[in-house]
């Protein structure tokens, strides 16, 4: 099968348009039926797979960083009398399960994505729907900060993939519907049981949208609209974006190879290497440095190919059992470059990268392999980089060196960062989930903020999971990865959906903790993807045949 | 299949054992390896199936209302060796989907009961470990206040489900580690994967167990940590228990009769109806005559009935569809019942009571049916009773009477139990998780108790789907259940189980609808379940065969 590639850049959009007039930018859905990633379907109405949504992420990211003038997204159809009919019913009928459901984790990343840059960047969304907004469609659009449907007797708002289709608004639908937007829990079951949806002042009673608007005074509309949310806005005035250039790579055979990123994959332990290259140089003095290095600027690079890897790793190498991160270079300038990010106050540009690190971090998190952080001589692993260590399912850190190898001990290395600009899904940093039990550690750890932390100290404070001398060192890490390839992957999946994230959930956390959860179960079982199921059967003119057991 | 039975007193115990001395309970697991509930396995090693949970809710249920005197209950084995090694394997390997599903939830309910009790009742749960507490036996452990685990070198607990058996610590494990036991996350990690467990000072460092103590000290610390318990305990003095006699009822082909609770099945519709006898006459004048007519007072005969019925339908009904809720007989008589109730203040009885009506409306909430209140005239959704309709899905509230019937139209009443005395397990009342978006409803609801509200009120209050005059009643009603009963029974599920729970999450929500839900995800996967999946080829000495993909 053909690599998937998660690069792209407006000159290539098949399905979406990009306009910019001021403050406010129009982003166009305008799905190419031919342009599917795969054969045997065509991408009708609207409808999406993840060849779609790839052009949405790479839309988004490229609104908040080269785009600081935009204030106001628009997100509407390029398509008459259709906004978009959600995930093609096809495309999801034969892709294995696999696929379904990391393409349905992305799908939920970026629209989390949309939440979080009107959130944290100013850069609020508009919806505009004209003609049906069905399944997928109206879960993008909830999304949007502010829905505004078209009042002409036939635009509608559905999820109907429980009567049409025996699956679920399984990204984040059903929990923006009822977390989101509140809607009353009766309203909400009606609601997913129409298969034509809500049209009107009743989309409007239930809150379901934000208001309808006659087709003569749609545009009039929005442009208010954008007035009143650009107003607001805390985006910067007469800053100038940067352009995200594309990423330098190779593919080898069992390697991708980035400036900063290196994944390396030993097929027969199922185990993917990503090594990430600290700073070759020092961090420049101050932020206007970072605007005049743009997308070489190291956080921002090594974050945009730290992103891809991931991506890579998940959609087309999904034997890999384990991800090991390592990593590189000189602490000390690691943390150079987050304290210029700490420091350069409300650069839009600084805070941007922050806010992109947090979002790669929280990739991480929800990426359905066992990881595993190698804390080894000659690594990196401080401020920002230990936060890919604390995302990880267990951190082995040597002790001392190991034979032959005269690179320095490793060492730990805290800052400000680790204490609350990269927050999980769960609303609370990784040390703060990791120490949910023990408050005191939480408070030891912030306490060696700007200490070298060797292994020794680093497992006695809690920081990682083990620590081993060269004599166990190698074993140690072996069997961990020998074992870890011989579990069940759904095992192993299920257990670390849940004990990744202790504490409290969140709107995020419920999507895709509960809601994916019970759409993967639905997505295995044969009412929905049978022979007879309802996925398979859609369109063919024969009604589904379903096993009527209540489990 | 013979019919599962959720009713048995101690005189039939085979698996349990409750010894009392004094304010301490013990409560000893001795299953009988004989007296599986269906062929095909033997219950080694004190594991259990659903036959061996019943009993222990049976006891957890006399504990709080046969005995107001017992402060703390003991958990304990009866056998050497072993405390116990969880769920039966061949058991779930042998059963359905359905059933496991079904077994996993009323054990996860079961073990919130202790949980309630301790939390609610001043009755603590001690548990005592002696030999291996593996898997779901860990996973009972984990419900009570204190774990105390005898140090001899082999005693442990372990949660070895991934490693051996590709599936879940699925009935509360992971979430009671990682959220109640507060385990760090990389500790919970390799916790979950060590097949033989943890045992000694590790244990304790890990906060898995809450201390070791050597053999020799076993009773000794069981007793002083009883004493400290029974000490903090706010259980009333001097109180006498009420008999929880057998339940009146008989078994028709397509009917179950209770003294206040009838069933009756559509088999054709897949619909089951549940309709609830008001009170016979009024409430007596004070709380003493709560614990004169002990199993015989309205509010706890009713509870106890419908508690069983739900039970009967989970798992002996497993192709009904729809539970539609009636109630027939006079609004005055049971807010009477709940003032007494309300106004019964330190009263044991009444808070008893009141909690486990909390728990039966919970055991509702979690019932994976489509769930309608049918409101007709003759009908009583007052207080307590209200309180089923807010439980369920949707509630259709007839406006007016119907032709030929004379009973006067239906009304609803709230009183102040509505409203804060029946947390839902996300800890909102149901009237706040429904007014989730709208506190000014909430508040208008509030402001009507005391008022008889007719079905359009109802309906603009809110708090209720729809209201239909005669005309349209049988119609709407008809339609619903015929296009309920045509969906796909596991989309319904899926998507009932997100829609109930708006807001916060819980441990409990968390359990139910996050932890659950993986487990049931896996517990369809070829890896667990297929031919070579680990369920199947556990001890036969043939490792599991796996499809490596993850997903």
């Amino acid at each position: 099968m053909a690599r998937i590639d998660f690069q792209t850049d407006p000159s290539h959009y098949r399905h979406w348009r990009l306009e910019f007039n001021g403050d406010t930018a129009n982003l166009i859905m305008d799905v190419d039926e031919t342009a599917g990633l795969f054969e045997g379907y065509e991408l009708k109405l609207n409808s999406y797979d993840l060849g779609v949504d790839i052009e949405l992420y790479d839309a988004i990211q490229r609104l908040r960083f080269e785009h600081p003038e935009v204030k106001v997204v628009v997100l509407r159809s390029g398509k008459d009398r259709v906004f978009c009919a959600g995930a093609n019913i096809r495309m999801l009928a034969g892709a294995t399960h696999a696929h379904k459901v990391n393409f349905c984790k992305f799908t939920n990343e970026t629209r989390n994505a949309i939440e979080d840059a009107s959130d944290h960047s100013g850069q609020a969304y508009l919806c505009v729907i004209n003609g049906t907004a069905a399944g997928g469609g109206y879960e993008l659009a909830l999304a949007a900060d502010h829905i505004i449907l078209t009042d002409d007797g036939s635009s509608s708002v559905a999820l109907p993939e429980v009567p049409l289709l025996a699956v679920l608004p399984g990204t984040g639908g059903i929990t923006r519907v009822t977390d989101k937007r509140k809607v009353r829990r009766d309203r909400a079951d009606v609601f997913c049981t129409i298969e034509e949806g809500v049209k009107g002042a009743r989309a409007v009673d239930w809150r379901l949208v934000d208001e309808v608007v006659p087709n003569s005074k749609i545009e009039e509309t929005v442009k208010a609209r954008a007035a009143e949310f650009a107003a607001r806005s805390a985006r910067p005035s007469g800053a100038k974006g940067i352009a995200l250039g594309p990423l330098a790579r190779s593919f080898g055979e069992d390697s991708v190879d980035y400036d900063l990123v290196h994944v390396e994959i030993d097929r027969a332990a199922r185990m993917a290497t990503i090594t990430v290259d600290g700073p070759g140089r020092d961090a420049p003095a101050d932020a206007a440095a970072i605007a005049a290095e743009g997308d070489q600027f190291w956080p921002l690079k090594l974050a945009r190919e730290l992103d891809d890897a991931i991506l890579h790793l998940r959609l087309n190498e999904m034997d890999v059992a384990v991800i090991a991160f390592k990593s590189s270079g000189d602490a000390a300038r690691v943390l150079g470059y987050d304290a210029l990010l700490e420091n350069a106050g409300d650069d839009w540009l600084a805070r941007e990268i922050l806010h992109y690190w947090k979002r790669v971090l929280k990739r991480i998190d929800v990426t359905s392999r066992s990881l595993v952080a190698l804390i080894e001589p000659g690594s990196c692993f401080a401020g920002t980089l230990a936060e890919i260590a604390f995302a990880t399912d267990r951190a082995y850190m040597l002790i001392g060196q190991l034979e032959g190898d005269n690179r320095p001990p490793p060492e730990l290395h805290l800052n400000a960062l680790n204490f609350g600009r990269y927050p999980m899904s769960n609303d609370l940093t990784r040390l703060e989930t990791r120490f949910l039990g023990e408050p005191d550690s939480l408070d030891a750890a912030r306490a060696v903020i700007g200490e070298a932390i060797d292994a020794e100290r680093a497992e006695e404070l809690g920081l990682v999971t083990f620590a081993y001398d060269d004599i166990d060192w190698e074993d140690e890490v072996r069997i961990f990865l020998e074992e870890r390839a011989s579990f069940s992957p759904d095992g192993l999946t299920g257990m670390e959906a849940n004990i990744r994230f202790a504490g409290p959930e969140t709107m995020e956390t419920k999507i895709f903790g509960r809601l994916t959860a019970w759409q993967n179960w639905i997505f295995q079982r044969p009412n929905a993807v049978g022979a007879e199921g309802a996925l398979r059967r859609y369109g063919s003119g024969r009604r589904p045949d379903y096993d009527i057991t209540r489990v």
